[in-house]
């Protein structure tokens, strides 16, 4: 049984949307898929890694016959997307996306397609600080969790259909409202990505304050790099996460500074019994991380 | 050839005094070495794995036939232990240390001992998060860097004793002066440690702000667990380090915040170009970083 589409057109064809074609191909959930972007030598590497069966570089060419529509780029186009080839879906087509950042963008897309057409909004959590194509795996998603944001208006067996289709790629799919959605992520996702921003940038600044000619990045051990590894993360897509959820993000960074001030209270006052309190609870609430 | 010690006493078997003592045993480096503790129960474990060939509880029954003598307990205790048995020591023999901090420690030491007795700071870069003479490990010094400390006070024989114990060890010897020593440390790895700690603490505090019955520690992925595993690290041992260079970290601390408020601001302007920038550099800074 289980979930079985028509056609299926993913609007970006990068890391995410490359897998996610994998994932349709390689379990036969899909008739065809059609691949859309903008890069031509991109889209052509896609259907060469078998991610899609063939490409477009204009939506509206690949729309009529589609029941399922991945939105799979940056999640500042996509009212500028379902404006465009909205309204030429055809009834009982699912429009969903694999974007980081939910909140009001769910509603905004209800808005823009008519009544019998539905959105989904899903996320699945398989960052990787590479993009591309070129890394995409059928088994990105596995293990891995996927977030669906349902609202009020959210069709149930298009949600349903949705929750299949992401449980076959392997992940374990769980419900959200779209609002705590942005919260958690923020939290887990956004909020350590500027942490290790910042890190990279502070380092670079002591270097600048030393006056012995040694360069700080020689001496880095394993602690540095795993705390900065994400800061390599493609900038183009930190920037739209970032300004996609900036009123959640910037009560977030204000509050990592808070902790950060106190933390330089502490040493400042000298004061042993607050450090390791501080410090003891840090590794409590670490060890809770799985 | 190669450095040959009659007698190594290691005051403090840890997972670093312990280690050494392994690296001491194994390859040959010493007629017999002694561990020095105050959790007897710690110390039979060490003999037991081989890592010393007998201990005491109180250095001063060790010390009189040392011809090196490693201090790998917090930087803190150092004064009073030079204090204590120091002017005991025989003519030539070496104290050396593992310590994460340097700075004014040395030229301290240096005061504390007699004229014929040489101290070389020295610092393995092998920290892992987890503690305990338990996780000792003959290769855990392999391949890192060890960071000696002289000044113009030492002697240049110690020196080279030292540098080839390290060697022995497989690791990469380099000097620098003991304060850049802190600086570069600060930097790369007491400041990451800092940024984890609090990183914890944010997010503990963004669960509290939230309304929905959601735990953010089950959203975690990859990412928020590398960028804080280091917060899981020992916090007695941090409390001592990062009180030890506080004065630089109290800077560092003060610098991270400042490129935080940096993208904190341009969120708030919603500065695309100026995000990118920001987060462009970032990741090639962080892909020079081996």
């Amino acid at each position: 049984m289980g979930v079985q589409f028509r056609q299926v057109v993913i609007v970006g064809v990068g890391l995410i949307g490359g897998s996610l074609g994998l994932v349709l191909k390689q379990k036969g959930l899909a008739g065809s898929v059609v691949g859309v972007g903008r890069r031509i030598e991109n889209l052509e590497k896609a259907v060469e890694l078998h991610a899609i069966d063939r490409y477009e570089t204009d939506v509206r060419n690949a729309i009529h016959d589609a029941d399922l529509v991945v939105l799979a780029t940056p999640v500042q186009t996509y009212a500028s997307h379902l404006r465009d080839w909205g309204q030429t879906l055809q009834s009982g087509a699912i429009v969903s996306d694999v974007g980081s950042v939910k909140g009001g963008l769910v509603e905004e897309a209800e808005k823009l397609l008519p009544a019998a057409v539905h959105f989904v909004g899903a996320h699945p959590i398989a960052g990787r600080e590479k993009s591309g194509v070129a890394y995409a795996s059928p088994n990105l998603f596995d293990g891995a969790r996927c977030l669906v944001t349902p609202t009020k208006q959210t069709d149930p067996q298009a949600l349903e259909a949705i929750c299949q289709l992401w449980e076959a790629a392997g992940s374990i799919v769980l419900s959200m409202d779209p609002f705590v959605h942005d919260w958690v992520l923020g939290s887990v996702s956004h909020l350590p990505h500027v942490a290790a921003f910042g890190l990279m940038h502070a380092l670079d600044d002591l270097q600048a304050q030393m006056e012995a000619p040694v360069d700080l990045l020689d001496f880095s051990g394993g602690g540095l790099r795993d705390t900065t590894r994400i800061a390599a993360s493609s900038p183009e897509m930190w920037r739209d996460i970032s300004l996609a959820n900036r009123q959640n993000l910037v009560r977030m960074i204000e509050t990592y500074i808070q902790h950060l001030e106190k933390f330089k209270d502490l040493l400042e006052k000298e004061d042993e019994v607050g450090l390791v309190e501080v410090m003891t609870k840090a590794k409590e609430l670490r060890e809770r991380l799985k």
